[in-house]
């Protein structure tokens, strides 16, 4: 696995004889949401490389190849050409057409995919015309995850991503945390605490990352605490792009910030990087529908941590059931993996910020949760709610903001959740 | 061992009987460069500290005790109020009068320190009268690291020095890293080039260490990489307080600060806060006296590693030999511990950044230097100089600049070393 993330854009390449499915399964994938944004030069017998936004995934690399049963001299050259994409593959998926079935030239590809030890995805196409196409007549597919899916139908789609996601390289992120709100030259203001939460002498990673990404993206990091952020506000003599805060002092950072600067957290900004931040500002929305009686699972990625803890444990918990205006059923999960399996039996998963987690192993959850029709939220965009200031958190996106503008505005009409309540380091 | 320093300063409380000398001591270890920056109230029977600056450890706190053998009820009294002292100290200074010997008071104190489990040193005072008073009379002491000195003649004060250093606690460090060149609300400009020796995602310990230091004190620190340099200080609105750089890109941060504000580097700001600045300063004097065929000592923390072995291994050699106008003789070591035994035969160290050792460590090891009468320099300041800007890099230390300036003038007027030697991350 290469250790260096090509500009973090998952390359997929997709493998398959000529008539297996695999442009109709490139369809299937991106669906309405395709956005296609830059299409690699090349003849029609070189393999096509599409940069499109999948989401929930974001930004990725679709490497269309020639068939593999492509005969004749032309053909084997062509196939040949193909295989050269393995070169620059994060991830193969194997299109297998249960009419045409598993042979030669499958196997040849394996045994290429093999040699550079890259993960592969069997996907069995038209499930719609061979139901029992996926069954495992092929024992070489046995010791490869596959998944039975119709591109034509769209079944087993969501599933795939989520296999897609589960074998992306470890180090999988996306292209930037802020980067992409900010141009050359722009200020960012960062509002970091001292309090007894941060680490002696040290700034957080989250804090590292952000000011990191300011710089490769030749803007410039301005760091305050809050007492100073109005002082400097005044001071800079121009109106920074954006500021970023500490979940802990949201209040002083909205009060102090004029409003047509853009200002979030470090936590909205990672449950983007993370995850993805418009399924998690859904599962804030779903909060205002919460009942008394109502199962919720608290998920966090590491053994207690004493602040989070108290997050978890009792602020949430609190907030959720003043929601609700009731009692409500709280299990507890710890540690890394998939989500349980009795997903289907709450009405709400609150995760934990994640930084424990890598985005490949917190989007699957997420996706977990979707697959389930679960809403899930972070404890990021949580507070952000419960303090009031979710709307205003999520002024640089606004494409988030909008699409979910009505289902939080059914939560804002219930009124129930306290807008100031005292609490701790979020992150 | 207290985890939490007191504010940086080291606790040092000094014990013996009435005539052992306890206040000559405390005025040989002081000398002329005592300044007594504060007094805690006490009446006479109470111990007194002094906050004092004991060259070249920093600002210490001073604990002066009552006599051991004080008498009747009252001396009682005294001497169960002295050691409650224990409690904040960090390291017992016993001071032993060979002529009245080691005895019951001596043991009483040793046992309550030993339940503290507190670092003691024993001083065995006095040398100039009884030369052979130290030979180990006292079997009690046998276990004590113990020294002979005379606070009379001075014999023995240096030595003292550094063992005292060496039984600093570990996290013993200055009580700010910039600190103390600020005022509330004062801009700090920190210049971080993002190249490929820059870790991906973070950023490096010191530069962390520096903003967080920054805003301990109430002042703000904008960070940008050296290409926005220029653009930022124009577009600031108001001049900063101080400019801190990279040693990699000295060249364009001098030429793109203004003359009026102060600049330095992180590896500057680092010789001092982990070591001794004004030491490290005289030591880059001394390279204009190299002769060809002088020993070199290069003395690396760690074990290689790629970057800092180009600097200690080619570069820095290659502009001393420049220096010298010949060949010159280096050995190299490796590693913590004291410096070799042989220091005598070198006639310059060039010490590593020293980001492995602590301030115990790397104080101990330019103590050992200065002891032995050998010039040490580390690559921040060799970097500095080489590179025609440690004047610069010292503007915001006046009194090192006004102590040196003789000896720097000397090593201009040689006009040596080449100004604009390419050379990559020097920390």
């Amino acid at each position: 696995m290469n250790e260096t993330p090509r500009g973090q854009r998952l390359h997929l390449a997709i493998f398959g004889r000529r008539n297996a499915g695999k442009s109709s399964l490139i369809n299937a994938l991106t669906g309405q949401q395709v956005a296609i944004v830059a299409d690699v030069p090349g003849t029609t017998t070189d393999p096509v490389a599409k940069a499109m936004e999948l989401l929930p995934l974001g930004p990725v690399m679709l490497i269309d190849t020639a068939g593999l049963d492509d005969t004749g001299e032309l053909g084997r050259l062509r196939v040949e050409k193909s295989l050269d994409v393995l070169q620059k593959a994060d991830l193969v998926l194997l299109v297998v057409d249960p009419g045409q079935g598993f042979g030669a030239c499958e196997q040849d590809v394996l045994a290429h995919v093999r040699a550079r030890d890259l993960p592969v995805i069997a996907v069995i196409n038209k499930a719609d015309l061979y139901p029992e196409g996926a069954a495992g007549e092929w024992p070489e597919l046995s010791s490869l995850p596959r998944i039975p899916v119709s591109a034509r139908t769209g079944y087993g789609i969501d599933r795939l991503k989520r296999l897609i996601v589960g074998s992306a390289p470890r180090d999988w992120t996306l292209p930037t945390i802020a980067g992409d709100l900010l141009a050359p030259g722009d200020t960012v203001v960062l509002v970091v605490p001292i309090d007894k939460a941060a680490p002696k002498g040290r700034l957080i990673l989250p804090q590292q990352q952000v000011i990191r990404d300011v710089l490769e993206h030749d803007a410039v990091a301005v760091v305050v605490k809050e007492r100073e952020l109005r002082y400097v506000l005044n001071r800079l003599g121009h109106p920074p792009k954006l500021v970023v805060t500490d979940a802990s002092v949201y209040q002083r950072a909205v009060a102090d910030t004029p409003p047509e600067v853009l200002l979030t957290s470090f936590s909205i900004l990672f449950a983007r990087y993370k995850g993805d931040l418009e399924t998690l500002v859904a599962g804030a929305a779903a909060v205002g529908g919460l009942r008394p009686g109502d199962r919720i699972l608290i998920a966090e990625a590491c053994t207690h941590h004493p602040i989070a803890d108290d997050i978890g444990r009792v602020k949430i918990p609190r907030w959720l059931r003043q929601a609700a205006g009731g009692e409500l059923h709280f299990d507890v999960m710890s540690g890394g993996g998939p989500l349980p399996s009795n997903l289907g039996d709450y009405r709400l998963v609150v995760h934990c910020g994640a930084c424990m987690l890598n985005r490949r192993e917190m989007l699957s959850r997420i996706m977990q949760a979707q697959e389930a029709g679960v809403p899930i939220v972070n404890y990021g965009v949580l507070i952000a709610q419960v303090q009031g200031v979710l709307e205003r958190a999520l002024s640089p996106f606004p494409a988030v903001l909008e699409r979910l503008g009505a289902a939080m505005q059914t939560f804002d009409d219930a009124d129930v959740v306290p807008r100031r309540v005292p609490f701790g380091r979020g992150e």
